[in-house]
């Protein structure tokens, strides 16, 4: 039975059932006349999801990792430099996806818990006279710690130092569950997969694209095909795709644009935001620290909590798999045992956090953690009560 | 969003994964010769579940309301006496039910909140020199009160009193949940839908049928035909059926008795116990009191939580749904506006029934209850804590 | 890989993607307070599939057998005359039906192959100056036979007589998928279930209601419980249920009744009418000879067609099945043996009946048939053809 | 009503609906402990299906032509020759997926209608005497001609030239429907999607490797990250994932799996084979003459038919699908226009295919073809009969 409980990773999430509905239809005819009739209204609702009117919206067959690789391949040359700085596993993974490009990473080192180092940036981009960093690369929400950057500002920087760098953004556990601006926030491109915020099965990149980011693709010199951002964007043009497009998702995908419009992006926001101070006021309640230094650094989608010193974090996920088969976040990298994570984005509610708190608090008392039975569960309940 | 809540009434249920995809296949041709592979072996294996191995199960496409009247038009004749307690809504339905038919039906009027009242059977049995009362009809798990009865207790008064009445049971919200004992408890009918313990699509009848019943079907005069058993056990008897079977539904009902037996009968109850301990944990850390006056009528799969003086239950069950997306069961009947109730059967776990307890804590509190958020939680973690 | 052959019973049908989606949800609560909001649009929307204005539609949880029953016991008393002609299986249902309420059936014997016969009943409804009838019972497609019935013209014989006897019509395997218009014809209760021409899983009886039926609820004696009217009308009022219903069947039954008023019901019928006529141009190709006696008695869901002297017809639904994994009809009672039957309504297309005619002259074929191998489809694509 | 049609194209495929319930699963943890349990037995089964016990089979997020990109990217460098023949649209593509990857591609130019040209390559391989060639890549089963190929003489051919290319197969079309072996024909790389004959949804590159492929990774330079395979081998061996993993297509993969190696793949051939005669059967009949140039050539998962000088093919397509709602595939590349062609693998029976050659029929003769109804079909039937 315990396969019934919902899952509190932070993506994967739990799909609702008009979404399973809509992803269940069999196989048809991706080349008949009728295909674009669909397909062209999705990729123009797409961008009201990703906030742009100049952008487009890309979906490749494939997960957020390989719309990274299509992020660089697309606009980049070998040797070109691309400024990261590593808060995390997930912008790490960049830094990783760089290497076999042959990309000249230029790496800020920062404290995992900390976002991206505005700053830092600002000063390494004026001092970058010769425009050698051809893009900056940051992930809006740092999925292993929890943590939100100020994409917004990493923009400002770049501009303020009057610099053309590229702002690319790992958008994968922020985009559809937390505010996300992509002509506003001036972002190039922005990365997300289906299994986010989407609430679907896994199998699609989504890609927004600038006319800034597509103008680069004529001069980008690294090697692509599969994930070629012209090939897909002309084909799209005419409601086509260059491959055979994995026509399911697509159909889930309306669903899940359709029920995110319903509820009002803002309201999406507002939602995610509501449970996610549950559950950090749960783990005030249990006195333990966010991985997440400060407040303006909290993530809306997922909570990564530092387990006290020596204590080992994965006994805490592994643990709760067993005994009460539910799945929590681990820690990842350099967090391995120091934490573990709450996911609550996608197709959540505040009940069924609460099953996710509650959980968490018998597991740590299993383990002989100082807590109070159900004094997680009351702080968060204390934000998510409404009044009569 | 809030479609995603599990649901807290006492059936339907919540129903797994793996049986909704066996209900979701196309419609085959029930004519086929290779029908009775699957049928046959099915209807053996409910045996297993209902604990018959003289008796013999039948299925009707209705709801368990149909099986019922079945009960009484296949056995009984106009004028026929039955004896049944009043002690709930449920077992009220099927005095309800017994008088379309004409029956002569003795009802001992009990307090609800109690059981059927083995002693005062015994009583009028004894009393019944001429053989008058045909059958005693019993609920073994009084839905509306969440009151378990005696059912091997009113046999024993049967037999005691050397008398011929057929034991007719509504089982229908304890079977395939709570200990059954349909050969061992001397059970002549027993009676249960699909969308119960099976966690199943409302819309079968599921009847266990003794020898005895069966046989008395040859006096029994009063009209029926679509519920008619011997139709029914004669189709069955070559692997067929008298009409068109609901096949999607046996196609599910064969995915939840593997899984029942899977898991065992044992560690079904076992489960579906330790979660209704710790609903019944949070009910006493509030302060509150339960509709079932003592220990032995605690029901395992849902519980009747009685409101203070000068509460409306109502307004909890409304509340919850409108401002939480959560469904209770209210109070029926003479119950109405005095207790709500928490259902936890079926495809249930500790952690999502934890849940529905914080979900009923806060709208307790929202309307104005002297309840500690995290109280019951806490209360009912106790219970559900697993050692490491 | 043969359950992906389309089946050609008549039937259970083959049921649109959309439909099973609509019927693969979670179980919900039917007592939430929104659960009218969908189940009165719903009952308002039969109508216009049913056609009546001034009669109403209950849905109960069982098949059209036990719709049949519920027509009988809400309507009649015991020792009730009804008239009725046995020509076919399906009709002689209603017979056997009859019985158990202790009805005085007054049986007009026909020949198989015929329909209802409107002069006979015109005849004994005008002597029947008493007015001893109570109902007259038709089937309107004699699924047995594959016989259409003038029901209107049994209306007119009622009317033309001055006669009050209630006119109660089988309608399973006509309503929503040939012409049917239960106030023009006079109806007063017609019947069908819910996996025929609205294509969905088996499990609802569907009925129709007028007021003079449903008046006469009022001084009917029969016993009812399950299939009360009065207890389901009363109920629906509110938007509620007399007992837990099929509620993914309901949702299913929204999807298949915008599909049918989306495609528009004189286009449905136009639809059937179509492929029926295929089929029998198949037939007439084959040398074969239908069951039904002449054009005005064709049915457009299902053709029922005649072996030669000499040849076993249910060596044909066997060979079918067993050889090709398609599923046809045989044939029942007394034409048991000497007819097979080609299904064609509901989710059809001219596409998919082509495949099972082929595969019928093929089963022929194997049996030593004087038949050509692509005659009868040649036929049927004659008539399928479209122009350019 | 038309959805309800097969579809008649060479992938996707009509899909069981044992694989629907598979692949309609919720999101689960990809990195709960027991994912393994699951995976790496499928990984294991795969191998029997791709015939291989040397090599290993490796699952993509992506489409097939995702795969050749990493077969490309894994094993080569850039400036690295490769041989391929042009003689279709799709071994057409692996030449456009080589060109951004800076590879030397010798094109040895064929007709449209033949395939690999195993003489041709011998000669090359033997002229080669300093290896400049470094892989031979070769579409078994060309899509858009219908044309198997001689992949096992290819393997000869570099053989018999004692030449050390590696020999990577387009097997989309082909694999889990056609022969295939990879280890006893010398298959370095093998690729296929999941919509073909594997019958599931879009979204997985399934890539067959052998060790000599897997160990010239090593030296392989072009980029990769998405798509590299020892990325993706090393997690596998611990029984992970490197990124999210399309867990939904896992599940219908080993449904997909179990269902072919219970028919036995054999068996599984000989259907192809049983049905694609039956529609090149149809073809003669018709006057029709196939794409492909010769018996041994002939495709059994789709066939290409070509249409009389002075028609266009693509008026066949469009009209079928706007007037009997079949979808059939066009011609493509120099193809377009002069053939349109049946897909028929996948969970295709003779049945159904019987639908798909009369509707040809009818759109034939609709666009004033001079061809007979029934013709095309009774020829298919001759080859699809069984005795008795």
């Amino acid at each position: 039975m315990q396969h019934q409980n919902p899952i509190f990773i932070p993506g994967p999430t739990n799909t609702p059932d008009v979404i399973k509905a809509a992803m269940n239809v069999s196989n048809f005819d991706h080349r008949a006349p009728d295909f674009a009739d669909d397909y062209i209204p999705l990729l123009n609702d797409l961008k009201k999801v990703f906030k742009t009117e100049t952008g487009q919206v890309l979906l490749f067959s494939a997960t957020g990792t390989g719309g990274w690789e299509g992020a660089i391949s697309n606009t980049l040359c070998a040797g070109d430099k691309v400024l990261i700085a590593r808060y995390g596993m997930f912008i790490q993974r960049s830094i990783y996806l760089s290497q076999p490009f042959g990309l000249d990473v230029e790496v800020v080192e920062c404290e995992w818990g900390t976002g991206a180092p505005v700053e830092e940036f600002a000063h390494r981009l004026r001092a970058d006279k010769k425009g050698h960093i051809k893009a900056v690369l940051v992930t809006h929400n740092e999925t292993a710690t929890a943590v939100k950057s100020d994409v917004h500002g990493v923009r400002k920087a770049i501009d303020n130092a009057s610099h053309s760098a590229l702002l690319m953004v790992d958008a994968v556990s922020s985009l559809a569950s937390m505010d996300f601006q992509m002509d506003a926030w001036g972002v190039d491109i922005a990365i997300t997969g289906a299994q986010k915020g989407f609430m679907l099965n896994t199998g699609l990149a989504i890609v927004g694209v600038s006319p800034k980011a597509m103008a680069g693709t004529a001069t980008a010199t690294l090697p692509r095909c599969f994930f070629d951002f012209n090939d897909m964007a002309n084909a799209n043009k005419i409601g086509s795709y260059p491959y055979t497009p994995p026509v399911q998702l697509f159909n889930g995908l309306r669903a899940s644009v359709s029920l995110l419009l319903n509820e009002g992006m803002s309201n999406v926001y507002a939602r995610h935001h509501r449970i996610a101070e549950g559950v950090r006021a749960a783990v005030k309640a249990w006195g333990l620290e966010l991985c997440a230094h400060s407040p303006e650094l909290y993530s809306d989608t997922v909570t990564a909590i530092m387990v006290p010193e020596g204590k080992d974090a994965n006994l805490i996920t592994q643990h709760a798999y067993k005994a009460y088969g539910v799945s929590f976040g681990g820690g990842l990298g350099e967090m391995a045992g120091k934490l573990f994570r709450i996911g609550h984005l996608g197709a959540m509610t505040d009940v069924m956090v609460l099953s996710g708190i509650a959980t968490a608090e018998m597991v740590m008392v299993d383990l002989g953690y100082n807590i109070n039975l159900g004094s997680g569960v009351a702080a968060a309940q204390s934000v998510y009560r409404r009044g009569v």
